[in-house]
């Protein structure tokens, strides 16, 4: 079968071809924000175009999230997917649909997803060694659960923002190892992490498991995401019941939602478990994917995580996430935890990067180690799709002062 | 000036007087749920008086959960207290306000709040010291930064439950010290946690903190909340990042929503905290509350927790949890954890009552430890009102086998 091509100016080629068709929530001028699909440079309004053909999901597209969409079930993204690739590629729509097309710089972008429940794991090998190296030194650096279940914990779903919004500095109580007593202060240990977001669609029944095979009837898509992290506070507050303000003030998500569809050419191998994880936890080939990560540091690239070396998968995060009869709702998001590969160059976070601050790294032509007042950081990836490479959603934040 | 006393038969002198007031979301018949107060055994249907007397405030009791009448504020949730109050002590208000009163075994009660974000802390000394005495037998119990902030914790919000909800015994994976590897199965140590929990009405702004004086501006009201937990799955998986599995499966909340404004009169001073906390958590007088706990173990009372012998008070949990200024949503809900007094019969947990369950407890005419199917757990509470003891919304929940 030949691939059709699209008749947007620029798309066919580019990293936002009809292979990808992220999903978003924007706005036009002082219109209230709806759901728009990505093509090439162009933002394609769904909700005029699916009102005209008298289509019932327009009432979806008309959301400020997309919730209702996902709400819809795996069947009907299929759906929308394939007529939202006919309207890109048949010259026959284009009369009705070329007028629907907004410069995607002309528009502002919104948070994408209405966030239900929020799950950070902690799935890259590297990434749990390195900072078990950094933060305890002379013991094992992984714990004896790391290789049985994918580690996680539950974060704050209600300061989940998206790409672009400002960071504020947050305050809080650290105490450094050696100070007698735990001082109040902006922290001086201001971090990233370099994920990528999992958005449940389709929701699950209370005290049911979702096993590793139905991964992709209940998961919409994908975001890159970065899990602000304050170290300092993080440090002294997370015995023994984990991580809390250390990473609350803030998560940043990317605008676009690459569609699971989209990313069934980036599927790989996982690199190998050992010891064999448990049956409910078990998952055949093509369980990874193969997506390149970009850290840039106030635009220049410090770091290339990629996401192919991560020892646990998706399906098994969400097996694990619901194993005890954990319910799913439309719009819960997970996250991978830093995506770390085996090279230096390849850490997702500046704890990592410069070894908890005591081996810096260089950017802007000098040393660094964690966040400074007026960094950006923003963070891409980009995978292999079904015509080329795609690109999946950038997410981007500055950091600005302590209040 | 003397106490108006309600018209309403049965309701003076009894434990859900006019100083009580709580709302719920309830049904009747195969009607719509809608918000009601409830005055002794009967439910106020307020929508419909609210209509007929024209006021606005009619479509936040026409909702299915109490968001929108907690999103109007403090003052409005004052004045809508004053009105129901002279509804219910107003004789000229009889005519109207009696049909619209329905015995409460009669309705169906839902989940009365739709939760954004839950938050559990771990505000008791006492559960802190024997919990840390259980897992930790050769250790300092008590972890070092625990005297210097309210340890908290997300836990998922979309698991959390109406009082009455059966509770399916979750299975995942627990090791025990003494297996080489971890195994797949139903919980073994199944226990409770009698937790008070405290619902966020009024919102706050991403990046600002909310000072410990204007907690009564933000919390419309407390629940008994029971927080239950799969200690074998816990015990494995929490290092480093905290409680995960062994506490999403299910998270029981009461029916009814007490009022802040009613607790006014069980106000008492915490039991003192040493050292003195950090500026951001320093609170004056009157900052604990005095509501006796029952937990009740198949209709037989196994412990009487008391609240006022927290370490923490909630105003300082609000405080902590917003100090690295993230926002409050309409509807989070945060719980004080366990609530455990200094004498073995006050222990808010199987865990405890059992330490570990080396020590049974006796019940039923035998000897207990955590859970068994079939197990019916009830949590009471009540509190010095204006004019008596009220009593809190009781929550229970049954223990039905794994599937």
């Amino acid at each position: 079968m030949t691939e059709p091509t699209s008749w947007v100016e620029g798309a066919s080629g580019s990293l936002f071809d009809v292979d990808n068709l992220p999903y978003g929530v924007f706005s036009h001028d002082d219109e209230e924000p709806r759901v728009g699909v990505r093509i090439g440079d162009l933002v394609l309004d769904l909700a005029p175009v699916a009102a005209g053909e008298m289509l019932e999901v327009a009432h979806a597209f008309e959301a400020t999230d997309l919730n209702p969409l996902m709400a819809m079930g795996k069947p009907a993204w299929s759906s929308v997917r394939r007529w939202v690739t006919s309207l890109l590629t048949d010259e026959a729509e284009r009369p009705l649909v070329e007028p629907m097309l907004v410069p995607v710089d002309e528009v502002t972008m919104h948070l994408p997803v209405t966030v239900a429940d929020y799950v950070d794991f902690y799935c890259s090998l590297d990434h749990a060694g390195n900072v078990g190296k950094i933060f305890r030194p002379d013991a094992e650096p992984l714990l004896p659960n790391w290789r049985h279940l994918p580690v996680g914990y539950h974060g704050r779903a209600g300061t989940v923002v998206v790409s672009g919004t400002q960071v504020r500095r947050p305050s809080g109580q650290r105490k450094p190892p050696t100070a007698d007593a735990p001082t109040y202060g902006a922290s001086e240990r201001l971090d990233i992490e370099a994920e990528l977001g999992f958005v449940v669609g389709a929701p699950s029944e209370l005290g049911h498991q979702v096993p590793v095979e139905a991964f992709t009837d209940h998961v919409f898509g994908v975001v890159p995401l970065n899990d602000w992290s304050a170290r300092d506070i993080q440090a002294w507050e997370y015995v023994p019941l984990g991580p809390f303000l250390g990473k609350s003030f803030a998560t940043s998500v990317a605008a676009w939602v690459t569609p699971l569809e989209a990313l069934e050419p980036a599927r790989v191998d996982l690199p190998g478990q050992e010891p064999e994880p448990l049956d409910y936890l078990r998952v055949g080939p093509g369980a990874g994917y193969d997506i390149d990560f970009e850290v840039e540091l106030n635009g220049e690239v410090v770091a290339r995580p990629p996401y192919a070396s991560m020892y646990w998968s998706p399906a098994q995060m969400l097996a694990h996430l619901t194993v005890n009869g954990a319910s799913l709702r439309v719009g819960d998001l997970f996250a991978s935890g830093t995506v770390s590969g085996p090279r230096p160059d390849q850490r997702g976070s500046f704890l990592e990067l410069s070894w908890g601050g005591k081996e810096p790294f260089t950017a802007g032509g000098r040393e660094r180690a964690f966040l400074e007042d007026g960094d950006t950081v923003t963070i891409r990836a980009t995978a292999p799709g079904r015509l080329g490479r795609i690109a999946l959603g950038e997410v981007t934040g500055n950091v600005v002062p302590a209040r």
